[in-house]
């Protein structure tokens, strides 16, 4: 088949790398002309404009949306004044699943289909396959088929789950049609909140191994450091990369996640080379606001979003304002602090 | 080689299943006589007590002791009295490693040997191997590499981590000595302080995909009861053990635990047969308490572990505390409680 | 001077007594007509429906509508309908802020000026004040503020707080403009956030005290059940009760919510006549959601939130999960589950 | 009576001083001269030496201790060997409840009596009063009752707590025996932890009224970045000075906290003079501690505890590590980082 791509990025180009090595042929556009000539030759047309773009695609066409969140409500806008009955847009991006439902419903009023394709994979993707969970019309769904079948990982890439029997579904395939606009935004939400409190979890697990030679430090002694009690079961001096290692074969954390950390410590024991300011991009603060939504609890994504919003200072006024009441009740003043 | 196991548990049974068959022979005891004639024949003997399975092993004998950590201690120390200079005793049951690091102290004044090794992999352990996280003495642990050899998964039951070259090492092959006394155990309490972590987080996405539909209820209109704003964005209907399906493949979060859900789920997808209460074993605890010692913040594992209580009732008696707090300021009585 | 109550519940009638018995008057309208008949006689009327009271009152009118949040929307909408040019508004409940600020548009639209009034107090307010946040223009804040006055606890129930000297302030009265429209409610809706940290604080306080004695309870011993380590330092019987008494005076905890909960320990120890299953109104939601949309970390008051989710059986479904899992990979049976 | 104070730090001198005007003596030892210069002169007497203040005192002797909870052990140790048969240790510093344990029935094996006294009340203390709460024998509580009494804020200083009647209780005066030894530090200690937990919350929502003016930020448009959808409904400039002000009268928050935090804002609008990193002393650690020994969910006296833990650096190494993780699967490079 023929799709149009816009955007070039880590994960768009990933997209059409698989689709053109699967001989579908993809019209890309990107800001970025460097971007597009990354690309490989073969099955790739490159336009110089929405408007080009849209021009060289078979009708009906099936444009791909792969540009940041924040950019895709006017990129779909421009492309929706260019594209004509019963073509379809695909928002392949981290978007709201809300503004999912709404873009469907405006795009439907002009007889556009609309298809909300959360995809997970990053830059393996290419490689390994993508994760797709689609919301939207059945019967579009059906329609891009091939271009989903084509992306998605293969349903060999895993053994068979017990009990499931039968001809493969897609779900074994690795594209999933979740239900009506917004679903499948809504399922790659929760799979990136899950995603955020896996990393946390595993971030977590990492550092209390780290810090168990903390018995070896000399402590302050004053009210206001606490004392370590048993400081002789702190001494050990571990070897993370190998324990990530161990912990691939046979254990219940074993995961592709547990895989790529293992491989980033081997090569930088010390991570010293990443920051310690970790952004969050849009999905983990949907999922919890869904969940408060919904009146669920979700108290580990919650955490691990927070964690990364206190990472990059946004907890410091409260923490001014701790250090404020214990000088005003206690009369502490930090050591070390401004005077 | 040869091992004595105490306990034919879902655990040691596992162990020993795997070590016959790879040619090493067990001498078993369990207080259950049910649970040792599960096993196989073949290289399996059994014993009626400890002294008997004592007396049946070569020396320097080697004893997995593969009981609940409550029992460990006592399993130990009757054990110590029938064992000789230069034996060892492996603790594989979840103890605490403060445990570890004393009896290996204890036992060593007596010239025997200890080795705690964290054990992970659970019943599908004998099939797929075993996940060992060991710590002692290297002489001894080199001792005893053909046991760990053989109960362990294999290098190829993962490929190989990037960067990683030459020959392959012991974390490789599914087993590691971690370091001193205690160590192992140590490890393996983070490693399962991560797993309640992954757990959660799976746990909490898959209440927010089932929760989806939360805005087709009816509402109480009350001051007691919160608004839904958006209720139409709360219609989706998901079929929760295909969107585990298809994280399986290509998606960030997935790993073993998701697969094994993913099977769960779809063999029962309301999950009606499972308790909604959750037990705990010690470890998360651990893991919590090592982390506040440490002073590295660890939300993600706490939250984890503070579900677990909350599942078993534990937090009744603070609820009641917000419920009597609601009433003295507000008059709020709640709907259909006692008075 | 003259107001219109719309809602005669706790809080209304609550509102009418401090302001009547501080000689304003005012035209009261509730569904229920007991409601209102419980009202004092003294300056207060009552209406019979909306157009009633509107009709009852001088213009310019002031109208206070003191319903359930779910409900203030219809209640605005209906009264838009039958008030004039510069008429007042004043949404005393606790509407979500973003509601107070579409309010406010569309009403300005139509010349009727709308305040949002966050109202803290509970059912103690008549004798002891309300503390007012409001939101709103200041002409229109002016035009109200004997009403504000008398609502308001008065600057002589607090010490002045050291630093702020000259004329007493309305802050210091107990009444605040906070801004423009929808201010009031963002602010009360912090409030109430801070509010469920407070309380949930104290509440898992007092579980740790009652739990003091667990060391004397027996524990089962299976590879199920966490070990209790040091049982003997777990024999703790408190007195409750005592203890918040104690806490009231001198203490840094020292609150009116531990004046409260003292009273209410004092009077049940067990707590047995409250619910274990704790409602929330919609402030807390809101006050999450902000955060996040903020991007600032509240790990505090989302535990608080989640806990009363949780207490409603809103994590039962996560949990369920969890014991699948723990069953998928461990065999785990919870004692005493279905099968 | 007449007492021995060692050390004249904020505690020690609060509670000299308190002691002495009303009309009890002191014996004061301090390593520092100058603390202890800054005594009055009426009713105290110096004493160069532990053994000084020792001879000093009237049989059987009272004596004090009130230094860092670090280095508590070691001064009542070398008290121990210095004092007789039927002597009183009070340790009113932040011992952890289980060395209080440990050290009363060492002391007890000389004839030595033990009380633990968590004492409550800051730098204000000396003015406002102590909460004390005792754990030891009755008889020697019932010994020092005069001096208890002398520093508890009294009950004259809270209204009497609806439905207490009779004579006005110890708990009323603002003294508790909570029971055997620890006990008075375990309380302390959840004291502690409730303290956190409210102090955060309180934080937590400065925080949030801090932030309501984000939507007039300019926020970067790439996928790394969170969009933010209305940021019309985050242009609030609050006063936060003034909102803590009118919390302080008629709201459910108000509290003593309340009252520093609204005098220190007002004093330091922009909490700069004050540090970011926030200390903690131990009973925040040994409260969580405590509660997962209990079994007993506190998730939100834990979060508080983190987040000082984070505050101070803590979180810096499983942050990096989610930074790898996201390079790893995503190539996400944090903006501005090393490389």
């Amino acid at each position: 088949m023929q799709l149009g791509m816009i955007g070039a990025g880590r994960m768009g180009s990933g997209l059409v790398r698989r689709l053109t090595a699967r001989e579908h042929s993809c019209v890309v556009y990107d800001p970025d002309p460097a971007a597009v000539g990354r690309l490989p030759d073969t099955h790739v047309s490159r336009a110089e404009s929405f408007a080009e773009l849209v021009q060289a695609l078979a009708i009906p066409r099936i444009v791909w949306v792969m540009v940041p969140a924040a950019r895709t409500g006017e990129v779909i806008a421009e492309l929706e004044g260019l594209m004509e009955f019963d073509d379809v847009i695909v928002d392949g991006g981290n978007s709201y699943y809300r503004d999912a439902i709404a873009r469907s419903r405006r795009l439907a009023s002009r007889g556009i289909h609309y298809l909300d394709v959360g995809t997970s994979g990053g830059v393996h993707g290419a490689d390994r396959g993508f994760c797709l969970m689609i919301g939207g019309e059945s019967r579009i769904v059906e329609r891009l088929e091939p271009i989903f079948r084509a992306l998605a990982p293969g349903a060999d890439t895993a053994t068979r789950t017990p009990g499931r029997t039968g001809g493969i579904t897609p779900a074994e395939h690795g594209y999933l049609h979740c239900g009506p606009a917004g679903s499948g935004h809504f399922v790659k939400m929760v799979h990136n909140g899950v995603e955020y409190g896996q990393m946390a979890a595993l971030a977590e697990g990492m550092a209390i191994l780290r810090n168990a030679d903390v018995g070896a430090e000399t402590r302050s002694v004053d009210a206001e450091t606490a004392p370590l009690a048993d400081a002789d079961c702190y001494t050990y001096d571990f070897d993370i990369a190998d324990i990530l290692e161990v912990w691939r074969r046979g254990s219940v954390v074993s995961s592709w996640l547990v895989d790529l950390t293992a491989a980033a410590v081997y090569a930088n024991p010390q991570l010293d080379e990443f920051s310690a300011e970790v952004d969050d991009s849009g999905e983990g603060r949907w999922a919890v606001q869904t969940a408060v939504d919904e009146g669920v609890p979700a108290p580990v994504l919650t955490a691990a979003l927070y964690e990364r919003f206190a990472s990059r200072g946004e907890a410091d006024y409260s923490r001014k304002a701790l250090s404020a009441m214990r000088h005003a009740f206690g009369g502490h003043r930090r050591k070390g602090a401004a005077r």
